[in-house]
């Protein structure tokens, strides 16, 4: 049972169908159970988060909050060193997406952007398992380059007190306070704020069904902004017979190593490659057994190698596909790349695994997914920066411009009061 | 009954405390009407669309598109050149908010960021009596700047034709083809798309509470991306005694002109000046008493004067509303500008009326109502555009970071693979 390799052709043979249906997530169960959590928190505040948290983590907690800078840490200067290269290679991309505020005359008046940060932010960072420091790097640095001053992380207790690499994280990032509680109880104490914890207006970071399903919610109701919904994580690689085949099966497994649901699909034009990248997945399996059956799934059921007849085929598909990662490791990556429109990060050549972006690159990996990048980007500096629009009208402008505006506000019955609040400044003097 | 005058004070008395709840639109009842109808376009495409037209607006349509390029129109020159001179300024001042795609060399790699445009996009203009043309030079003119290839116009059929104006807007701003189908069924048709309309990724513009809880409901369940949700008209405005009061209240009313749920604000510290405001809102009313009972409602209801200690209060109590439109009248307008942080758009000076921004000065006026300029922008370029970030990473970069790349992975359990990905560059050789 190899992974599927199947020949297709954009107009007559769409074997590719399946994959383009864009793998949403279905909260609705999940946002069902959710609703009285959010009541709770919303109605009894860090009580409600006593009782939540001893439910369902099994935790009795004395308090809500923790101050990061009140912690002696003691990491292994080694764990430091790679997080904080990381870190630096992150500033460096994310402080070039910074912002200057400008303005131009326009037809005699002073019209201009100022760019200006959310109030607030809260990440949340998953625990257990899926825990990710990386994902504090990714969350938090971005939000303070563009200035936001209250940045709150959000993380479940854990039984033997929170792992030292979050608070050091929060030390070093000038987190201004940890939020022990995790779960929809946790979002929802961001987003309402209680007693001990202040309001967040902006929500990011990944989580399990229920923090999904209550930032979802949140936001639909106009509470809180979030990060595009995330989905199952999955990659696109665009390669030739010049790659190395082993390479790119390491790429493909390490999404698989994310889950089941993960997919990695790769085009290529060549049905040889095709079978070598397959034979190196097979390969793989038995010298990298841990957690074989979930990385199988994913490969034999999420994932293909796509057979297209030429290169352009395989790039339409891609832009169709507009997928969270886009490796592109072909004969001639830049003039591939040109043609690439929707991809949340890509990347160029050989040397270029998703993990370099994952960890220390200085690339976000907070992507949209399941389709996303056709519309969204990935989490960034403009992430929690707005656009103040100004203006500055000058009179001679004014009274230039007032015959058309009467036009226009007659026209859409507006005259009476939008027509008059101009009209009035070509008559009086101030 | 004239326009309350609140006595303010940050700390104490929190008179202001309503206009802060953020008037949000509660669609629910409109979400469980519109379900049935999403569901027939949806199934029945076309047909559905023919049926409903004739259901909803009593007029039985032989097609549901209209190619605008194919249609002569006879349109006032003058109204063509007021409409002329908005585009152009419209333009230049979103042309100034292009981006350049760039990259850089961090740690060795080069990074970047790829600008690109969204793939498609609908733009609802209602019709009827809240035909606002205008809103269609605001929500085509940055899409195209942008680089959208694919824009259609959303609106409902007219008995006695779509109006000209409408139809000239679509020729010159080169708007690919009119839906003339509107309400939920109008959004339904552009966002699942049917035999005759293609799907748009993408859908902005003002609507009844139909439109919007479509927008909303098909944005939630993932299928589009759209602007943010539009909530009543609102003003607020910061002025001392150095403005005229007669045009402050022109101001406010041009707001109420909106709609009774319309909202005007005046902060200011002087309560002489209060009063001579309120006085020039009563003699309005006397002489110019079209739509008198929906601009008194907006004013005496939802509207008020707010009179704080200082300035800094007044600064401070905009940032906390962050009002769609920001009127700045005071001795010293550029220190009050610098501390605004959340607005939707500014208007600086005595000249600046919002209806110049509403028309004329190239600001759009497709902005964040309810608060939502706290996180969120005015409609844009950067509305249309995505970051796709890049990156080619060196086979001596690779080789340097894999250790730190090894103990982060190590520490996310995702060694198997992460690492190994990283990891087997360093071995082989292409």
């Amino acid at each position: 049972m190899p992974i599927p390799i199947l020949r297709c052709d954009k107009n007559t043979n769409q074997t590719f169908e399946r994959f383009l249906a864009g793998a949403k997530e279905d909260l609705s169960s999940a946002t069902e159970k959710i609703l009285p959590i959010l009541e709770a928190v919303r109605t009894r505040g860090d009580q409600a988060l006593l009782e939540l948290t001893e439910k369902f983590d099994g935790i009795k907690l004395s308090s809500v909050t923790l101050d990061p800078h009140s912690i002696q840490t003691n990491l292994d200067p080694k764990i430091k060193e790679a997080f904080l290269r990381a870190k630096a290679n992150i500033e460096t991309f994310h402080e070039a997406q910074k912002r200057e505020s400008w303005s131009k005359t326009i037809d005699g008046n002073r019209l201009g952007v100022k760019y200006t940060a959310i109030p607030s932010l809260s990440v949340y960072a998953p625990g257990g398992k899926a825990l990710y420091p990386s994902s504090v790097l990714m969350g938090v640095i971005p939000a303070k380059i563009a200035g936001v001053k209250n940045i709150q992380l959000i993380t479940p207790p854990q039984k033997d007190g929170l792992p030292e690499i979050l608070i050091w994280l929060c030390q070093i990032l000038g987190v201004n306070r940890i939020v022990t509680v995790g779960g929809a109880q946790g979002i929802a104490a961001a987003a309402y704020g209680t007693e001990s914890i202040p309001k967040s207006e902006f929500i990011v970071g990944p989580g399990n069904a229920y923090v999904a399903a209550a930032k979802s919610y949140l936001a639909g109701s106009g509470l809180i902004g979030i990060d595009s919904p995330a989905g199952p994580s999955e990659v696109c690689i665009i390669a030739d017979s010049s790659a190395n085949p082993k390479w790119i099966a390491c790429d493909m497994l390490s999404q698989a190593e994310h889950g089941e649901d993960s997919s990695a699909i790769l085009l290529t034009t060549e049905e040889e490659f095709a079978k070598q990248v397959s034979e190196e997945l097979e390969k793989a399996f038995v010298e990298r057994p841990k957690r074989l059956e979930m990385k199988q799934k994913s490969i034999y059921k999420n994932s293909a190698i796509l057979v297209f007849d030429n290169l352009e085929d395989c790039i339409w598909f891609s832009n169709e596909l507009a997928p969270e990662h886009l490796e592109i490791q072909t004969r001639n990556n830049e003039s591939v790349f040109s043609k690439i429109e929707h991809a949340g990060s890509v990347f160029i050549g050989p040397y270029s695994p998703v993990a370099m972006g994952d960890y220390i690159s200085g690339t976000n990996h907070i992507l949209p997914t399941a389709r996303g990048s056709r519309i969204y980007s990935s989490l960034g500096v403009d992430t929690f920066l707005k656009r103040v629009t100004f203006q500055e009208v000058t009179k001679e402008s004014l009274e230039t411009l007032y015959p058309f505006v009467k036009l226009m506000s007659e026209l859409e019955g507006l005259d009476e009061e939008h027509g008059t609040s101009v009209k009035v400044r070509t008559e009086d003097s101030i």
